[in-house]
């Protein structure tokens, strides 16, 4: 695939980039299955920023660590979910606070949120849960409308929970506070035949538009052999010719298509 | 958690591990829910590796380059799965060849099993489908019982097709070459209470069991909030010994408690 982020002097075409983080063994063991990342491609999409990476790491501070400074200098945004709880396993903050070479404190308005919250609710706030308002100095809280522990943002890393319905709510609390670029947009052709059958013509249409993605997806469907092709662009007029180009080749040649999402 | 990656004098206490690079925007934008890395997050459990990383990476080659050197640096296996197609798309030979910095060309045995299959099935053998014969110099086939293209093994990385159907077939025809060392055991212990209240509990059984990794994991299920806690660990008996001990803890207090999987 082309790559596409060149420097661009439309700012509507501005290329903005993100990678997500998901801390947390349960992931990697397979016990759990993640659901962050499919949720925040989508999402991240719709904003226009582009999910360039993502990786599931253990919990062990020095992978975090390691993982957070690699994508935060490379990517315009990193988002990660998991390990921002009350208990031991729960090494995020710490992880991001070393990764920043910054303290970590209890931080006063987290301490408030939640002191206020455990009140209402009538439970007790143990020293476990003031764990979770332990913030890496400088960073900025990010509201959990959904159990009160808040995640937070340092400098372009936002560090949210790893229960789904919680990072959902974080994330679309943040959700305005991010400046996307250019929307990559997508269509999609389904052609039934092999995937073989079609790579030369699409290799010479790639070749013609640099700056369309054509992506070839087989499917084997109950015997049923067929292909999607998938055009991403953040050039409108680019990708409509270029889908329109193949589809009248393929037309011509007998070609059963279908456009699908 | 702690970390389990010690020495051990026990060859069957040996710790393998494993990465997996799922390679494809198709899984970065979220149109195609990645299968591949909790089917081998289970199977390699299974076999006694632990999945210690997952990546998401572009089809990008400079990506690939650079995820594939770092992984085969720190870990026993790495497995990749996508981009071995015959579409321009399908790059990932290349990169791996660019990895570890050597040719690549068409594999004579790769060259026959697609000559007879595509002669077999009336198909014609074109220059696109030729590219899946590209196997970086000095690798070795992995067997493809279902589409025939053979992905291939070069020192401990092994390259997969994308396709789950595919993956799974190589995997399983590949499994037998996999040395696995300790299997990591689990055991789940659920109670009805939301994990604050269980963490000093949890933190303490932690520091005097050290060679067992303790999760917490909350859930809320239809206004129920409760935890899951997990307990992982190669040595059997302080697996069992530090579960019971949690379990007994929680009895005497009058938590509910239910062992699950």
């Amino acid at each position: 695939m082309s790559d596409l982020q060149k420097p661009e002097k439309n700012p509507e075409m501005k290329i903005v980039t993100a990678a997500v983080i998901v801390i947390g063994d349960e992931i990697l063991s397979g016990r759990t299955k993640d659901k962050n990342m499919l949720y925040m491609a989508e999402r991240l999409n719709e904003i226009g920023v582009q999910l360039r990476e993502a990786r599931i790491i253990p919990d062990v501070e020095a992978e975090i660590v390691d993982a957070v400074n690699a994508c935060r200098k490379k990517y315009d945004y990193v988002f990660t979910t998991g390990g921002i709880g009350p208990t031991h396993d729960d090494i995020t903050a710490n992880a991001i606070a070393a990764a920043f070479n910054v303290g970590i404190d209890h931080h006063p308005e987290a301490m408030d949120i939640l002191t206020r919250h455990y009140q209402t609710s009538g439970i007790e706030f143990n020293d476990a849960r003031k764990r979770m308002a332990r913030i890496p100095d400088g960073a900025s809280l990010v509201d959990n409308p959904v159990s009160k522990a808040p995640g937070f943002q340092i400098e372009n890393v936002i560090v949210m929970a790893g229960v789904p319905i919680i990072m959902q709510a974080m994330f679309e609390g943040f959700a305005d506070q991010i400046h996307g670029g250019a929307k990559m947009l997508s269509r999609t052709l389904g052609v039934n035949m092999p995937e073989g059958k079609v790579a030369a013509q699409l290799g010479a249409l790639q070749e013609k538009y640099p700056n369309v993605s054509m992506g070839s997806y087989p499917y084997f469907k109950q015997g049923d052999v067929g292909t999607n092709l998938v055009f991403r662009s953040i050039d409108e007029g680019d990708l409509n010719r270029s889908f329109q180009e193949l589809s009248d080749q393929l037309k011509k040649e007998g070609v059963e298509l279908a456009e699908t999402t």
